[in-house]
């Protein structure tokens, strides 16, 4: 299952396009080079999102010599057919239907391959992460929403309409009405403690406060039903989980916690993401280098 | 994707084997050439269970000439690694751990492939019936209990530990505890209509009883709930729906009028399953052709 060697793989351009930020990276074998990362422009639509990311690009690459054959993007939203479609227009104003990859080759000339963040993190996570060497694996995200990525058999399972692994949405949205960063903010507040982060919340409940020991509670409980859910469903071999909240260490405690308490069959180990905020840049490039660019040069 | 013609394809002896009844068949191409189908003499334990499927494959062989280079085996419980494992006890006594695929070798001398009754089905109607050509499908199957199937890529997705498609756990069990006919039957019992089937059920709800429709509705509900959570965690691109009471054709309305209440990008269409009772034994047969037999005949 092991690629080239690091010094032999090829150097890949990366972006990773969100609602909060787009990064720029050279990667190579796994490994991030050089990174830069500026505010989304979101307001402004997706013709000034990409041009940021092209700047973000020429600014990693300026200097270095190297000519990128493939450029790997990773971005919010469903991504089908080098197609975005918006989950949550508040997120990416204006993108329902946007061409990505057509308007990245535009400007790159070279070949582009593109998957939504969170299942460009699973590719990561599992070529150069936590998930390394195995068969199967589900990644899941915890930050602002609830996200995930399915690896099956060694290659990153997209699904027929490019939607495999939204699993914030499962269970009618519980997960992400439940365990996001946001959810755990939005239920701070309604105990009568607003304007906490989640992951205030979370060290209040780790020094024993009971009101958000309950809440966070809460969250691990829905993540572990979501995860009996994906192990009956799938049966993968791990969860990998990243993500601001899901690599909180005391957060993961009530997670592992929760998923203990379901009967062994059901149970699917929780391993923390070993990339953090790299994996989505990570997967992309890696996914660029691994999966045939369909649409050549123009 | 498609195979070998059916003429020139080899014969396969395929076994079915559940809680109820014990089914043999001779196969070629997906056509089934004979059957024979017994009781399963449960209580008596695993070896007289297979000595009964022994003898009607030795029945469904007379006088056939022919000598089949290897066996496939549907069996109710977890599959993996040619044990099973029973997921209901009282389904099959004294199962668990039973090494089904070295008992099966031993009698039959020639190489077993073994998989989950509900894969074996997903596979059979993946290979010659209703999701002939697709890249991805869900099989449910809806009938005594639900359970299920998925074929991903071309292949049966079995799951790390033989669990992928257990799908009527999902949801806490929710779904086999409103869903099967187990439950239809359970449910009219307590709306004060005891000895009813599911079939009576189903034609109460048609005739526009609302007790009965009430029930129907709920049932359909919850697998159209399961389909969204399929859609969003795997996203494949069709259900195909069989059992005794999955293919039921007034079941069948109520299950699309529940699906198409989905939003648009979360509906997974939903068709009946093409091979009826024959699915298990027909996808038993293909995997034992397609899959690669591990064990050498002895």
């Amino acid at each position: 299952m092991d690629g080239p060697d690091v010094a032999e793989a090829p150097a890949v351009l990366a972006l990773d396009i969100g609602g909060s930020k787009v990064a720029a990276a050279l990667v190579r074998g796994g490994e991030v080079l050089s990174s830069e990362f500026v505010p989304t422009p979101a307001a402004a639509g997706p013709e000034a999102v990409v041009a940021a990311a092209e700047r973000a690009a020429r600014s990693v690459l300026a200097g270095t010599g190297v000519r990128p054959a493939t450029l790997g993007v990773a971005c919010a939203g469903v991504v089908q057919a080098g197609e975005v479609r918006a989950m949550s227009p508040e997120l990416l104003p204006g993108w329902n239907g946007f061409p990505l990859v057509a308007a990245l080759e535009e400007r790159f000339l070279v070949p582009v391959i593109a998957a939504n963040d969170a299942q460009a993190a699973a590719y990561g996570e599992w070529r150069h992460g936590a998930g390394h060497g195995l068969r199967s694996m589900f990644f899941v995200t915890v930050s602002t929403g609830v996200g995930g990525g399915l690896v099956l058999g060694g290659q990153l399972w997209r699904g027929a309409t490019g939607l495999a692994g939204h699993v914030g949405h499962m269970a009618g949205g519980e997960v992400e009405w439940l365990a996001s960063g946001t959810a755990l903010a939005r239920r701070a507040a309604e105990a009568g403690k607003p304007g906490l982060g989640a992951r205030e919340v979370i060290a209040a409940a780790a020094s024993g406060n009971d009101w958000a020991t309950h809440l966070v509670r809460d969250a691990a409980s829905a993540l572990a039903r979501m995860f009996r859910d994906v192990k009956l469903l799938v049966d993968p071999e791990l969860v990998v989980m990243g993500g601001s909240v899901g690599l909180n260490e005391e957060f993961h405690r009530y997670v592992a916690e929760a998923v203990d308490a379901a009967p062994e069959r059901l149970r699917l180990p929780v391993t923390p993401a070993g990339l953090g905020a790299m994996a989505g840049l990570v997967g992309a490039a890696a996914l660029a280098v691994e999966e045939r660019a369909h649409v050549p040069p123009s």
